[in-house]
């Protein structure tokens, strides 16, 4: 027997038959990244139910030589949880360990297991009186082992941070079998390197992440959704900046081109454009309290009228209901899909400083626009993270094969014009399979250094995930 | 010439004869840790002036086998920047490094070289019309370099975290002489492991950071100081999350056990009792705002009067003045002070989980008295963060070498006792050299395994800090 069959006959024994499944049908799905762009290979997925099952998994990986892949929902942008296209990997679904270990409102802290989704953590949370902040489009799918690992972002960001702030400890299994247990939930602890930091963002190529703390805030009392319209992501800043100096109670700014606005209205039933003139450039605004008598809607409405009075804006408009925030936020949850609906579509998940952005985006445009006769270059998304979706639709003339001969051509130049400009190629998505040559292409070689002798470090056996995110 | 002589001359021909100290009189204060505990020697000390300075110390370190000591204000409280007392390492004095790069308003972030000093930066920030909102004892001597080394925490970490919070990238030389540049303040940035949080708290062992950039939150516009008596630990949390579940405001939560109050009413000139009963316990509040409108004072007098009404206070009193609000803190500040003054003390700075300090302190007191009968056994501080001073008091009959005899015992049976509650031995001090054989005995071995061989990675000839906190 080789050794991928002798492990998965010992797995089988040691861990129960639930947990192995060799039956190709079963794993299809997960061998193929969600946006369909990669291919791999895994003749079983092992299926641990416990954080000693992921123990056995790595030590017989280790004994095997067989590498691991661990994967979440499969909801990844960069294809990290995807197994080499040769089958030489096993992927370890952490999906049947799923279990909410605790959820305390009185320490603030969730304790879940890597393969809880986010919105049964949403909605456990809810139920203790609680919240957790961090959401995105895929929360109906993703796992919190995976938001960990990836150092997930989403459109809570500019309140509550990334995953990286909102992670109080990591439970997993590292490469030599031994359990990394920082779910503790102590708020000060000063005993050498962060082993939970080191993880969290690490796409799985040094561990297993099985269980997450998660720091939780106070439920949210009342939002205000608003919409408006400005001339410039320039003018778009000065209005953020304007109301983070007058209330803390800013989470959510995303900010939608003109031409974004139109392609969502052309291709998705039921939207309507929320104002009735025409702006060059939209801002979708979300504030919140936990403080039931804070009246959230007079609040932002006030500063609104303020920053129209003083030029920042050229018309705003509140959402009169649930009904229409929601559909407020459809429109900018919406882009990507329109942009699918209208031909093909080049996407760049980066970041420059939130003081640069606005220059950034529009010279960004221009050039290539320039450079890529016939292509239409724009950004939108956190403008107050400064992580912008920065994206390079083909245009209606462009050859079917237009995103395998021109993409990667285009993704250089951008990437170049991000690193200029002191940025990062990847601000939230990470860079798994799909980011790692330009990663390797881009970084400064002593980062580069770095990581490979972290990696080597902890994963001399080549274990972990291999192929994803070290350069 | 030896090898510290050759690495000393080439040093000052190349940086200047400013960032070379060969005088031992100028020397000897840095070689010996601010508590007087360890006495180390350095044969120079460098003094570099620029992230350049520090490379070709690096370069230098790692050609003739020298390794380095970085120093900031020489205030940590584990030795960790102090040398080895064989003389064979030099000390690195990051103090002449004081620039501070940039202060915006706008982007809430300062960068600040290493040798800034913390209360330099608080000016900087307040004349900037912002905060930046860590704090602790040292203010005046301590350096932003040895606060992110240290991941330092303080008396305001309950809202606003550690350094590792507050830090949002750095600046480092690492061993192999290429420079992590961190100070890109992007606000998200997934490529890979993230080496920022890797160096805070890494105590210079794997690398020496030059500069930090720093989080600012808006100024205070006003606060308001009360002190409150309660019955116990217990009471005093009850009251920590009464207040958190009414406002956001709170960020100070000290709690004074009724014999540290006494030992500073005794021992400290100029201060008196908050209030006329005895409490077993007290407890400081700080409650701040940003926004000028609101009436803190009133808010938090509110907010004591209920939980004086639902008994979980015995009597409270607001601070009347900006003056009184300092005389309440100087009481909580000179708790140290008081008890050296009254004789033999042996302090651990520890965490448990924040739910389980109340029950922990009780028992690990009457534990240790029961233990070493004649020793006076109080936890004071950081109630919020589960983090307490855990001090032990020789008592009036010890013997006059009682620390030296019996503090190695007393001190292991105190962090068995926190290691079996899931806490940490290593609050927010560090390992240094005084906690590491404390560490390495304590620590699983997957972890010791962990942090050793990311130091090996990094500093594979052994250049940074050697002998402090890998265990």
């Amino acid at each position: 027997m080789d050794p991928i069959a002798q492990l998965v006959a010992k797995a089988g024994k040691r861990l129960g038959p639930k947990a192995v499944i060799t039956d190709p049908k079963e794993i299809e799905p997960w061998v193929i990244d969600w946006r369909g762009r990669v291919h791999g290979e895994s003749r079983a997925m092992l299926a641990p139910s416990s954080t000693e099952d992921v123990v056995e998994i790595v030590r017989l990986a280790a004994e095997y030589g067989v590498p691991l892949v661990p994967q979440g929902g499969n909801t990844g942008m960069a294809a990290g949880a995807t197994p080499p296209g040769d089958g030489s990997a096993l992927l370890v679904s952490m999906r049947r360990m799923n279990r909410i270990r605790s959820m305390r409102a009185d320490d603030r802290l969730a304790l879940a297991e890597a393969g809880v989704i986010l919105a049964t953590l949403h909605d456990a949370a809810h139920e203790a009186g609680m919240r957790f902040p961090l959401t995105l489009g895929a929360r109906g799918s993703c796992t919190i082992g995976g938001l960990a690992s990836t150092n997930a972002g989403g459109t809570q960001v500019l309140k509550f941070g990334t995953m990286r702030s909102l992670v109080a400890g990591v439970e997993a299994v590292l490469p030599d079998g031994s359990v990394h247990s920082g779910l503790s939930g102590l708020k000060k602890d000063n005993r050498g390197y962060s082993l939970d930091q080191l993880l969290i963002g690490a796409e799985g190529t040094l561990g297993v992440v099985t269980a997450v703390a998660l720091r939780l805030v106070p439920a949210i009392a009342a939002r205000a959704v608003a919409w408006a319209g400005v001339e410039s992501p320039s003018k778009a800043l000065d209005l953020l900046r304007f109301l983070e100096g007058r209330t803390s109670s800013i989470e959510g700014f995303e900010l939608i081109p003109h031409a974004s606005l139109d392609l969502v209205l052309k291709h998705v039933p039921n939207t309507r454009a929320p104002l009735s003139g025409e702006h060059a450039w939209n801002v979708l605004v979300e504030a919140t309290t936990a403080d039931g008598d804070t009246d959230i809607g007079a609040e932002l409405e006030q500063l609104l009228a303020a920053a129209l009075q003083q030029g920042m804006i050229g018309d705003a408009v509140l959402a009169a209901s649930e009904g229409q925030a929601e559909a407020f936020w459809k429109l900018r949850d919406s882009i990507s899909e329109a942009e699918r609906a209208d031909g093909q579509t080049l996407a760049h998940d980066i970041s420059v400083a939130v003081a640069d952005m606005p220059e950034f985006l529009t010279k960004a445009s221009t050039k290539v626009e320039r450079a890529f006769p016939g292509t239409v270059a724009t950004g939108f998304g956190h403008l107050g993270d400064g992580n912008i979706h920065f994206h390079v639709r083909a245009g209606s003339h462009a050859a079917p094969d237009w995103y395998e001969s021109e993409g990667a051509d285009i993704t250089r130049f951008v990437d170049d014009l991000v690193t200029a400009a002191g940025g990062s190629i990847s601000a939230e998505h990470g860079i798994g399979q799909l980011k790692r040559e330009e990663f390797a292409r881009l970084a400064p070689p002593g980062r580069v250094h770095a990581l490979r002798a972290i990696k080597q470090a902890l994963d001399p056996l080549g274990i972990m995930n291999p192929g994803k995110l070290v350069p």
